[in-house]
């Protein structure tokens, strides 16, 4: 042992060398934990779940958005937590919270506790939120005075007026929104009733949808008396807007003669803004702002969004989420399937499904579309 | 190299055995990926996270209890989700249903795939829900008709008077409920506001705790007008089962001359059975039972409970959460600190806490418990 061969020398370090090059490339062990502190058993999962507890998630460029007052803050954050509860605690998707008056410090502490990713919150600059010099407001007075009288629900709301407008046309571009492609709109008394496990933003993105929404309604025609005519005469003037294949059967009767009052109800909305932001709808709005109907009658977001939508979308491009459980004040969605509903994890009663009951626009929708009603739906009419 | 030398083998399968022995006791890089596919930062969770999310859940032995009525199973859902959401989601306790009348298909289906515990679903025998044959049920009748008189709330119904007698002297002899030792009992419109990132059944058994409520309460005086008189009987009969150190300041105010109507509302409890199980309880109830007021009057088991936890335990025994934010119905429970509210991510509004208000017995409580109450309690009288 006295001298060391070069063949012992170079046995060793030979060995040493191939031997760490073997454990090098060997993957570190993985042990994946749930929050509960339990391995997690991949053959036990099924494929969609496998992706998402693996990979990195990566997430779409999207946030919440919630336009509030400070007065309605536990509705709000009510609805926060069940969309938290039931989707956003494994997306972790920002918030932004917009105002048209500065946000208490009470607001943002409770609502940055609950929001499981960055919560923002904004002020709305005077111009989205009050009358354009180009309004007449004796002619906005003497309109709401009619509506009040006629009974007209907020007729004679001044603010519901300016945060109809806003939300037709100003708050895509508020600074805070500028940063994402992506929004899900979320108010007071919104409710999910179903585990959403898969992220609506990416589904969006990757099937090429542009507008979701849950619940289609009528409007009532009270409150829009020229906005289809006005709509009319701006197409007239621009008729390169239409779009192939469009989903005008959603929102017309008869060809586009007039207004079947039909309209996606836009307390829920999944949409890209990269469509409010176009030349189309900015032209559109400003033609609508114009007008003047925004003061003089009016008009919801939701009517104009769904218009637009209808007229300047390929039909492919708008989706209706079945498999939420949404409900909004007295109108709901709730998957009719037993079995959906179990594998889902809801918790809401299809007898409360508005979809294909009269007042609702779900069966014009899925005539539109060319969908097959789910085969339930004749029980829930 | 034609010929191998010894010692080219003995280096070469040296370094090997060398190599592999250290990399053998090398722990293998352990990643701890969370639900959402990002690595768990160690250095940024508090100890108590750290220790849920790492170690092997180790849960109590324990259940959820719920009675309920197949007419109720959308309610009790709405109770389960929010269980769920705050507190079970992260432990899997199972849950025990119990009724009556057997669950339909429905009721089964839907709550066990809300449940993330185990579900399980029992019958209640007739004997612990009926007139046993040493009530007279004429006299029984004659009660329930001058209560209806009276307009007492509950006053007329039979089956109240069973589900109290139920929760009262059965329900933790139940042949499901004897697997376990804890229960957490659950009725629809039960709502939790913060979240509950601890085992409360684990916090109970390390701290020997016996009996735990959220909102304590005046009962009603003319629906238990003898059970004062009655529990005193008992003693004096049995006057070993009077425990030292006893909460008696909470529900006498005279050292046990008469009951304050103080109790402890038993929608919410988090209890151990062995409690109920044992002589003493079981001597107590069967000698109210035998007395016939459940019948002949309207003793609520929270009342019953209540003056139990009261006499025969020693008052360290029992513990008030005051870091839930509970309701159910008019009463809540919210923690008065904001910042407690924050950090617990609690979505209820303070001025909703009842705690030390009039009609409330949290006073009462923490005078006998000599705690001291909460700073804000002040301006939440």
């Amino acid at each position: 042992m006295a001298r060391l061969s070069n063949q012992l020398i170079v046995g060793v370090l030979g060995a040493f060398l191939i031997f760490y090059t073997f454990v090098y490339n060997i993957e570190p062990k993985i042990i994946y934990i749930n929050t509960d502190g339990e391995p997690i058993d991949y053959s036990a999962l099924a494929p969609l779940q496998k992706e998402q507890q693996w990979k990195t998630q990566q997430r779409e460029n999207a946030t919440f958005v919630s336009l509030a007052r400070n007065s309605e803050m536990y509705q709000l954050v009510e609805s926060i937590r069940r969309v938290e509860d039931r989707f956003n605690r494994k997306f972790h998707y920002d918030w932004v919270f917009l105002n048209d008056e500065p946000f208490s410090d009470e607001f943002k502490a409770l609502t940055s506790s609950i929001v499981s990713g960055t919560a923002k919150y904004g002020l709305i600059p005077k111009e989205h939120w009050g009358y354009p010099d180009y309004i007449d407001q004796k002619k906005a007075k003497a309109s709401r005075d009619k509506m009040k009288a006629d009974n007209i629900i907020y007729g004679e709301s001044e603010s519901y007026r300016h945060m109809c407008r806003f939300e037709s046309g100003f708050f895509f571009n508020h600074p805070l929104m500028l940063d994402y492609e992506w929004y899900w709109r979320v108010e007071p008394d919104v409710h999910i009733y179903c585990d959403v496990d898969y992220d609506l933003f990416k589904y969006m993105r990757e099937n090429n949808k542009t507008y979701g929404f849950a619940i289609s309604i009528h409007e009532f025609v009270k409150t829009i008396p020229t906005l289809w005519d006005t709509t009319k005469k701006f197409v007239e003037e621009n008729p390169e807007v239409i779009a192939e294949n469009n989903l005008i059967d959603f929102v017309s009767n008869d060809g586009g003669k007039s207004y079947n009052l039909c309209h996606f109800w836009s307390n829920f909305e999944i949409a890209n803004m990269n469509f409010w932001r176009s030349d189309t709808y900015q032209k559109y709005f400003d033609y609508l702002d114009r007008s003047g109907g925004f003061f003089y009658e009016r008009w919801g977001d939701a009517p104009v969004h769904s218009i637009a939508a209808s007229l300047f979308l390929p039909k492919d491009q708008i989706h209706y989420f079945d498999d939420i459980g949404y409900r909004h004040g007295v109108y709901a969605q709730c998957p009719l399937n037993a079995d959906l509903r179990y594998k889902n994890k809801c918790h809401c009663k299809p007898e409360d499904d508005f979809t294909f009951r009269g007042y609702s626009c779900g069966k014009q929708y899925f005539a539109a579309q060319g969908l097959v009603k789910p085969q339930e739906w004749v029980d829930y009419q």
